[in-house]
């Protein structure tokens, strides 16, 4: 399976050119899995919810799904993405997965990072694992979006839940994400698709920079890819999703089976 | 307060020997709190539970007891170190907390790696945390044992008891843990201490290596100490465990109180 990441620098509150530049960078790539950043279509930094209402789009409406709907059917592939979406007054942090067929599925980001909670409402959804399809096999992904992978039960219910591939649409501002991402690797036995954006968001006398470097890892660990600190990058890579299928780290030792949940959390 | 790890290579079935080592490397050292190896008396690579069973000890008797205990009255200080314990037909692959008052707590490794299945029984007392103190502070302290690691609830357990270290003795064989406890350091905002052994176990036609490379990692998860891969190394930090009670890693953001219970491991 062709999986990776498109890491780029989202201009704030402009999605006709975000949209345009994903376009460009996606051109001439065949994937069939592909993670967009957290937010890749308005950018982060909004001083108001009135300023990222305008932005936002219901699930599975507006232009920017359309356009991802667009390059899934001409590609024959998946999309994991941010979006700001909107569900009457609320505003959630979410990511859409979009098929050749159209919207396969939303999470709503769990954790709210920082000022974030100003601006939307934390997910109701939970953490949710999605089946997708290519024409050699079905496989399970989960999604969760940047500051979740701060909670290890994040990543964990959803490799419990089966999760093969977990994407993670980010808009990391802290170093310690992408070094991190080894952990939840090998002690869950997933690839990990960390997805994050660039660059730095002005508004008023307000900024903030966020830290490229995506990252994508197999199963045991491996870094398969880490992308620069401020340069697009879309990064492709043949993956056998079903090696994570196999929890065993040696013949007595199988990372789920092993646990021993009657001593956990008391 | 002053802490940290003992690295060495325990000879395999020589405890009177690994034990004047100990004293040797410990003996101009100034500490409050010393992390020593897993079975960090006997050695690893047994072949069977009797030859195994005579170098067990009972919690609190025996000969590596009573020298740990002398060396906590000498130093004021505690230790925490691995042991083969046997309570009667059982042995567990355990650490004592020594204080300079005697036996102050025992835990038994809860997730038993590889072929240690054969040998000891897994622990029964779950993951507790322990309450220690020094002439200016009481704090609070965890211990896991090596392959614990790999299962982000066991530190989370620790950590959400109170722990603001974790004390880690281990026989690591795999290279994978001395880079994922950054995880277990920030995810939790713990210190950790990782102490290793190196070298190689040779029994008949087997043998296993450990990886040395002993961490301390502050609760940024910041490595204040990486120990090299074969060499004897006493490390001792000057440390602030109360830097571990805030979870807070911004005005917004505390990792316990932004935890999602609700959607976890469903």
């Amino acid at each position: 399976m062709k999986t990776g990441y498109l890491q780029f620098h989202p201009e704030l509150g402009n999605p006709a050119k975000n949209i345009e530049k994903i376009k460009y960078l996606l051109k001439d790539k065949e994937f069939d899995l592909m993670v967009l950043p957290e937010l890749a279509n308005t950018g982060y930094l909004f001083n108001t919810k009135e300023e990222l209402i305008k932005l936002s789009e219901k699930a599975g409406e507006g232009n920017f799904y359309d356009s991802l709907f667009e390059i899934a059917k001409t590609k024959n592939a998946y999309i994991v993405s941010g979006f700001a979406e909107s569900d009457g007054e609320k505003i959630y942090n979410s990511a859409m997965l979009v098929s050749p067929e159209g919207i396969k599925g939303i999470y709503r980001k769990t954790h709210l990072f920082y000022e974030e909670k100003k601006l939307f409402t934390p997910g109701n959804y939970g953490l949710k694992t999605f089946s997708i399809s290519t024409e050699n096999e079905t496989i399970k992904i989960g999604i969760m979006i940047c500051f979740d992978w701060a909670f290890p039960e994040a990543a964990r219910t959803l490799a419990l839940q089966g999760s093969q591939i977990i994407c993670h649409p980010s808009n990391l501002v802290m170093p310690y994400c992408q070094k991190a991402m080894f952990a939840r690797a090998v002690e869950n036995r997933v690839f990990v698709i960390t997805a994050n954006r660039y660059g730095t968001d002005v508004s008023g006398d307000k900024s903030i920079s966020f830290t490229g470097g995506s990252v994508l890892l197999d199963c045991s660990g491996n870094y398969l890819a880490s992308a620069p600190i401020d340069k697009d990058e879309v990064f492709i890579a043949g993956i056998n999703p079903g090696d994570a299928l196999n929890k065993f780290i040696n013949p007595n030792n199988n990372l789920f089976e092993d646990r021993k949940e009657e001593f956990y959390y008391n």
